[in-house]
């Protein structure tokens, strides 16, 4: 048992595998549910992520509170949930953003910010909801916390010791090089695979289009079947690494354009050539 | 039995599965195989690819002969087989561009274009070489076909035969279109990955952001594992849509980044909205 009573906040894929993956490792023993829709309360209630449905005075004598929502509702929950903290309440995200995270909890919490550990689970799905919960979302997969210079040592330790029950692989980042490292690989392709599929679904013609797309382009678009609430919040609060990834990648694009324009083959064989090797590296380091 | 003698000129993926198909089907009766590399032919002999491996002058007397080759060494191929075509035998070819095949074609086989069919079959792999072909790889994909006005009505007849005897529907498109609609859906995408894996693998601290890349990037730069001399075959060969393809895309990419700038939430949920449903409708559309 690493936690007594864990409550979840948001009980849909992220934070119900959570739970769902505690319990089965015997790391909680009750997990709380909060959401803003009782139906999916309910849902969560009933396939085992949360025991109980409660309000935010009962959230607040939690042992351990995740938030697993929308990084644009940070604020607003955690405005209702810090007066009912209790002593030594450890709080806890699984937002895709740090630095604003970090800035919002800081503001909100004042001096219980030191028991507030930023994390963020790199594991989800297209699926969403109480409905995709599993226990194993997380085995394997990583887990960044970007802890700060005054979070307490031991609000960190149980954090990482929750993830690793639930079979995460746990690393420490700070909050800036997060930021940047998933604009560039993570929110910079999901924008760029909207914007793709956009600018066709725009044409007068784009049917046309469509019709003959294929294996190649469902790949490279699976991303932009995401949820537009979720990315609208994460290009928002990573606004400033987004737009810098945004320039270099535009800025790449323009070489590719112009060697592309001057018939430059040992150019574009080049680039190609290099960017095969760096993906098939990738896919063979990966565990 | 729709021809006797098929021959095909790269005995690999494409090649190789077409002519297995035909012969599962009973459409052809022997197929004869080129090919640059001699162990890829005698792969593709003992994989029962092709019946026999033959220079250009045999190969001149099948009745249908396909190239199945990266489209810059169409022109090559066809100077070497022209002199010995026999009257009536039909050549078409697998390329991803085709207008400028269709002018190569015109070029080096004069009088003879008229039985020469531009086509595309919208099915290939990662994968390559003869040991990849699989009697079901055109199976319910798609095959442009994208004759000109001079071509053959029986020549066009013949290759539509054969693929439909390979499982695959086959389609009309004139070339200028085709040429377009494949730089939008196909070529750009891969030109795309390509640029965001070489953009991160150019930096100092690249291996940092690979570390932490996860499916969504797996997905999206699936396509910049493919063949990077098959790429520069073909960004070259259809680089006049492509470029405006380009310039569409940089252009959709600064639209969203003046929206990013200006924090204009209302904007953003609107293109990502308008993406996700065109994406999800084409899903749910294909066969």
């Amino acid at each position: 048992m690493i936690v007594e009573k864990l409550a979840i906040v948001g009980a849909g894929l992220i934070g119900g595998s959570f739970a769902l993956a505690l319990k089965r490792a015997g790391a909680v023993r009750e997990v709380l549910g909060l959401g803003r829709s009782p139906a999916s309360l309910d849902a969560a209630l009933e396939r085992g992520l949360i025991d109980r449905a409660v309000g935010w005075p009962e959230a607040g004598q939690a042992d351990c509170i995740l938030l697993a929502l929308p990084v644009g509702d940070t604020a607003a929950v955690l405005k209702k949930l810090a007066p009912h903290l209790k002593a030594g309440a450890i709080v806890t995200d699984a937002g895709s953003t740090k630095a604003n995270v970090v800035a919002t909890a800081r503001a909100a919490l004042g001096d219980r910010f030191a028991d507030f550990v930023p994390g963020h689970p790199i594991a989800g799905s297209e699926q969403s909801g109480p409905g995709a919960a599993r226990a194993d979302l997380y085995q394997g997969k990583k887990v960044v916390l970007t802890p700060q210079a005054d979070t307490h040592a031991g609000a960190i330790a149980t954090v990482k010791a929750l993830w690793e029950a639930a079979g995460a692989q746990v690393e420490m980042l700070e909050a800036e090089l997060h930021d940047r490292v998933f604009a560039a690989v993570s929110h910079l392709p999901h924008l760029a695979a909207f914007a793709l599929v956009d600018e066709l679904a725009q044409r007068a013609d784009g049917d046309t289009f469509f019709r003959y797309a294929a294996s190649g382009f469902r790949d490279f678009t699976r991303i932009a079947g995401s949820s537009p609430e979720m990315w609208r919040d994460i290009a928002l609060a990573n606004r400033e690494a987004l737009l810098t990834e945004l320039d270099a990648y535009v800025a790449a694009l323009q070489v590719l354009r112009s060697v592309v324009a001057a018939e430059d083959a040992d150019a574009l064989l080049a680039i190609f050539s290099r960017a095969r090797e760096a993906r098939n590296d990738w896919v063979h380091k990966k565990p």
